[in-house]
């Protein structure tokens, strides 16, 4: 799919304050971002820029980038890692430090991350702890990374033993959501990222849910405009939510909402088998579901998400891993307590909460809804 | 040497606060805290704790503290590493890691460090990144430590490249100072930590310097009433300077009175050669030297300064490692700015402040001290 110039040209750049204080950061989102030279103000001044990214982006992105950041840095350097969740970890960060330390950075040098999910909590993590701490910038080029990983702070590394156990609460001072790079996502990626563009309609704006619905091909069509509009929401909505309650104590659990089922997807049936977000949308559905068996939502409250989710081209019915698999699984979660499992539930379209339920309703709920 | 129970006794137990906002603790200074019930009151509750420790130290005290913490949490879990600033690295912070997931705990768990800086360092920094952060606690077994590592926050591994690299600012929730634990120390390690608690003096506060020349054989005797006194006005002195500069932006570098010569002589000799406080020892005579040099102190501050540090059974004079590496050696200082050395100079008696010196000086300086 290719946008003309004319139709990119109609999105203007929008800017998502996050405020926090001293870390306070906007998130800029827009077409055409890494070629305008506007993006690129504002950084810490330092003499070396790193930017990190993956086999696979680096082709597409990397040059642009340097060549941008060559204007206001006297070096800028590149870390390339393999693509994929398997390098998240402590080897590849250590290449980073490796190249950062070779390099003689100091500690003003500024990180950026160029890629999705993994390159920006990998690259957050290192500059977390790279000399206690040295700035970084996010570039996420995935549209889940711009929806979900450009607010909240959280960088972390799998260990093998866990995901993202790893980690720091650690904010970047500026985040660059171009749309454009999203041209270059494969289908099945785009719509993992729309699971959490929709996501924050149900558990936190009645309203956005409705735009979804109704945007719903311009944004499969990356229309810039709807794209624009769709990332600055979710946006939005995450920061409200991360803005009460940064360090993740109890509200900013509602943004798992079909995660507890999700996760379970993705573990049961070995990692990387579905994406993330295509079991986030099988998740909310069975989500959905629990909300309507506990007696807080009607029945076409279901059939609705569930729709919109197979529209966006998200898996809808549960992969059989057995009931038995599915609680055991579920039990294991974060948000697990002394074994009882506790789902985010939709208790009115737009606002959430946590809720235990019994082993025989959830175990209804995913026979409801098996492949 | 062995302290009576009744000399013991005369030490009360002194509290020194950090505060930092959210991130205020409590230095506890005491004889005989390990055993005392009231130490391990006020902790944060959870179902686990985790004690880090070494192999030289967790023979001494390890069955004590996992006795008392036995108390307060359900399962008492120990790592003990090998002894050794070697050892401060990935490998064995990940060997933290490994068990604390080995083990299922959760981001309650809290970690107590058992140990000197190295422990501290290492527990400090696996505490700040296990599940993005859990509480930990730090019972500080040597002078230095005690000292040093109490304040700040400061936590870390070294990289193969550098020396605490790898790290984050991350404060303790509780730091425990058993004066009693002190008896067990070599000489040769009590006195690289009085070398600390001398810097204090000149740098912030004559009055201390005072106490210290008169109180100093009641502090090699280890008598607990004369280091409680220099522990605690250490931590408060340190506590003041940090809290106007917690991530080392400015002041904070007057703490390293001492140290841009002492590191170039830990690593022109060969890291663990001379203790880091032989190093600062030494460093702090040719620091008082060129204070003397740069006509901001009298000659007989030198002489002053060399004397309490000689009594304290520190090196007063610079190997000769040749005047060319030092001045290499010192370049590389993270104080240093586009090459031109940094030096941490007294002012005048209680005061320090920075200042670059003419080559040649610090050359004439170094040649005044030689061994």
């Amino acid at each position: 799919m290719v946008l003309t110039a004319d139709r990119t040209s109609r999105t203007e750049v929008q800017t998502v304050h996050i405020d926090l204080g001293e870390r306070s950061y906007p998130i800029v989102i827009g077409a055409g971002l890494l070629a305008a030279p506007d993006s690129w103000s504002g950084l810490p001044r330092a003499g070396t820029a790193v930017v990190v990214s993956n086999v696979t982006v680096a082709p597409l992105y990397m040059a642009r980038v340097k060549q941008a950041l060559a204007v206001h840095y006297g070096r800028v350097l590149e870390v390339v890692l393999p693509d994929g969740e398997a390098h998240k970890d402590w080897v590849h960060l250590n290449r980073v430090f490796d190249e950062l330390l070779a390099q003689a950075c100091d500690r003003r040098t500024v990180l950026f991350a160029l890629g999705g999910g993994v390159i920006g909590d990998l690259t957050g993590f290192a500059a977390a702890c790279y000399m206690r701490g040295v700035p970084f910038v996010q570039i996420p080029t995935t549209l889940l990374a711009q929806v979900d990983s450009s607010v909240g702070g959280k960088t972390a590394v799998n260990h093998p033993l866990g995901k993202n156990m790893i980690g720091a609460f650690y904010q970047p001072v500026k985040v660059l959501c171009d749309l454009d790079v999203l041209r270059s996502l494969p289908e099945r990626e785009f719509s993992a990222g729309l699971a959490e563009v929709i996501k924050y309609g149900p558990i936190a704006d009645a309203g956005f849910l409705d735009w979804i619905e109704a945007n719903l091909p311009a944004l499969m069509a990356r229309d810039p405009v709807a794209l624009a509009h769709a990332v600055r929401r979710s946006c939005e909505i995450k920061a409200w939510v991360v803005g009460q309650d940064e360090r993740e104590s109890g509200l900013r659990a509602i943004l798992n909402f079909g995660h507890t089922f999700g996760h379970a997807i993705e573990a049961g049936l070995g990692y990387g088998q579905w994406l993330h977000g295509e079991a986030v949308g099988c998740g909310m559905v069975l989500a959905a579901e629990l909300s309507h068996r506990l007696g807080l939502m009607p029945a076409d409250f279901v059939v609705r998400l569930r729709d919109l989710i197979e529209r966006a081209g998200l898996p809808v019915c549960a992969p059989d891993l057995g009931l038995a698999k599915y609680m055991e699984l579920m039990r294991v979660d974060k948000k697990a307590e002394d074994g009882e499992i506790r789902f985010v539930v939709i208790e009115s379209l737009g606002r959430a909460g946590m809720r235990p339920a019994p082993d025989a309703l959830v175990a209804d709920v995913i026979a409801a809804h098996l492949a």
